[in-house]
């Protein structure tokens, strides 16, 4: 079983690793906080007996030799970065969890015929360049070499020199991983929602990091005196808004209560004065399921019901997709391993969507990717009050480690 | 018949007395620009054979003596103070009316029982002091000595001083009027919306300045990440928001469509980020009717809808009334003889409520005081493009000149 001592000692010791704020952890990939965190990963890795190095963008690896050298390796692990005042599982949780699992597998004197390794991801939050995933979409080649170039940060520094700077003179190795060299990726993360603490659930087996779409809306109407302009000569941008906006809140809730979610978290109305009926309002749409056809079922109610609603307030209302992400399905026999291994253990599990992006995303670019979730308290997250409550890291841990064996005998 | 010409060049003329601005019409009270307004009236009131006085306040009337000098007197006028960059009608309008009603009167060689004053009343926009009514509150009490050291602008010089730097050594009369010393009071304005023009009517009679209640809306929810909380766990600010919002609109459109309005002019989202459930929603809710009965009843209806929706969406609402100024009833005889007026004019009319305050508000409390509207293009006020056709100023100057007529003979 995971040693709950060393998992909690791991996670309190990387909480303490942060730029000073308000609480919480802030490790922003390639800043002094990040070598910090990493150099500590380092240390419990050497003690736990494995091969650590550095690839050329900042990932970190730990690796445990397997007996058969021609055999592609079995990674887990998730970041190491935070956002800015997070709190102390995002990410870390699936690096010290993948770490545990290296030291049991030593202590039990297992040897797997896969190499194995632990891996921690550099810059998943895209806190300092803005582009999320940046570790891992080094690793799965969908950033290259000329990204160096084209990726800044705020002072606009580019990522090559910022990557100097950061990583010296240390030996690396090329982060491009090749497809085959991989036989799976299994990322245990914290839920980040309030689902497995809601139902009671041990563990929560991904199916698909669900498909995103944005859209943008923009009612265009007549400002006007609150006073003077009676209701039915009105051209009220901002009602029209906020009826639309419950109407695709409400048939989300009626049509996909549980298989998408919806959220408006920009809304704002012109010219903004209590007294003056609004001009234009523009409010952003954010779309989520782990079925593609599913968010192009909402798309499409939302830009009918703007035609409906720009007729019934006489306005005008231009509603449009502004980006769409494919949802990432994840691997069905590793899917069945995780649930084989929860089954062993007596642990209960349910199969559900992440909503959020994960490393897990690039990694099923190049091999055969899963994820499971361990409850956080009440879904918070992003958050200095963010908690996986220890006996849940070590029952999430325990299920890492059956999964890895189970998949190493495939 | 009213002088179309003399009226254009007044209102021209005036349009030109301004801050340089984008347009339109810049002239606060106790301005420079302001003054030059002032002068250019006293000049027409002085050809058109008035006796011109200022108060200290800085209201200017001009007097055409009546017959009787033991009668109270017949006002008429309006603002001569504008908005930033506003039209060329908004108050003026009522201010040559009243004057070229003197000319016309003059002209025909009809001296009335009672003596007639054209008033041109300053800050009723309130640009300068933030105090709507300024000038008009001084004449009816409702302001007093003492404000003039409470009232301060921007630049916190306070109404004293600035009254001081503005009037210099000019002789004035206490702005005071007592009840008694005014017979009636009648003001023509623009109607700022767009009733008269939709229903093809030339003169809008007013019943009441309507009663305006305004609320603040406070949604409390919980704050979460756009794609792991399920829509049924959710507690968010906005969806409850919208939903309120909309069912308030939809309350007022269904039961007082042309009693009342309903305006929710802000609407603000927390923390306003595209990928975050918003854990607090706040909104503006500016309720005006005839009726405060009607106010009533809508803020009575805000407050059950607000614990029905907090119901529905797991949150939390403090829905309160922060302002409430009662409905000012014009007087049923003055509006009387507008109607009368405008029939002997072959004019068509109706009654309606004003849902902006005016002059006539204060100068209710302490005379008999009517309004009448002419109308405005598309409703369009607080804007160079607005526009009275000069037809309407025209018939509108008629109707005055009629009306202050069968007034003196009451």
């Amino acid at each position: 079983m995971a040693n709950i001592e060393r998992l909690q000692k791991n996670i309190e010791d990387l909480k303490a690793i942060s730029e000073p704020c308000n609480g919480g952890v802030t490790r922003i990939g390639f800043t002094p906080e990040y070598r910090a965190g990493v150099e500590y990963i380092k240390k419990e890795m050497h003690e736990a007996g494995l091969q650590v190095y550095e690839d050329d963008i900042g990932n970190l690896y730990g690796r445990l030799q397997g007996s058969n050298s021609q055999l592609p390796s079995i990674i887990s692990g998730s970041h190491l970065d935070s956002v800015r005042n997070a709190g102390a599982f995002d990410g870390i949780a699936g690096v010290v969890a993948a770490l545990e699992v290296a030291r049991m597998l030593q202590e039990k004197g297992i040897q797997l015929q896969h190499t194995y390794e632990v891996a921690a991801f550099i810059e998943e939050e895209g806190t300092q360049f803005g582009r999320v995933l940046l570790g891992s979409r080094f690793i799965s080649g969908e950033l290259c070499d000329e990204d160096r170039d084209r990726i800044s940060n705020d002072s606009g520094e580019t990522l090559r020199d910022r990557w100097r700077a950061y990583a010296g003179d240390r030996p690396v190795v090329p982060a491009r991983r090749l497809p085959g060299s991989i036989k799976a990726f299994i990322e245990l993360h914290d839920e980040q929602g309030p689902l497995l603490e809601n139902t009671q659930t041990d563990i929560g087996i991904v199916d698909s990091i669900v498909a995103i779409g944005q859209m943008a809306v923009s009612v265009q109407g007549v400002a006007g005196h609150a006073g003077t302009v009676p209701m039915l000569m009105r051209q009220d941008a901002g009602a029209a808004g906020n009826l639309l906006a419950t109407r695709l809140t409400q048939y989300v809730i009626e049509h996909y209560p549980e298989t998408a979610t919806l959220t408006i978290g920009k809304f704002h109305l012109e010219p903004g004065s209590a007294n003056t009926i609004p001009g234009a309002c523009r409010f952003t749409v954010d779309i989520r399921s782990g079925s593609a056809a599913v968010v192009d079922d909402i798309t499409g109610y939302a830009e009918r019901e703007s035609r409906a609603v720009a007729k019934q307030y006489s306005v005008c209302i231009d509603a449009g997709q502004t980006s769409f992400k494919p949802a990432v399905a994840m691997n069905g026999r590793l899917k069945d391993i995780i649930k084989a291994a929860c089954e062993e253990l007596n642990l209960t599990y349910r199969p559900m969507n992440s909503g959020a992006g994960h490393d897990a995303m690039s990694m099923a670019d190049i091999c055969h990717s899963a994820m499971l979730f361990v409850p956080c308290v009440k879904g918070i997250t992003h958050n200095p009050a963010e908690c996986v409550p220890w006996e849940f890291m070590a029952k999430g841990t325990d299920v890492l480690y059956k999964a890895i064996q189970k998949i190493d005998r495939l």
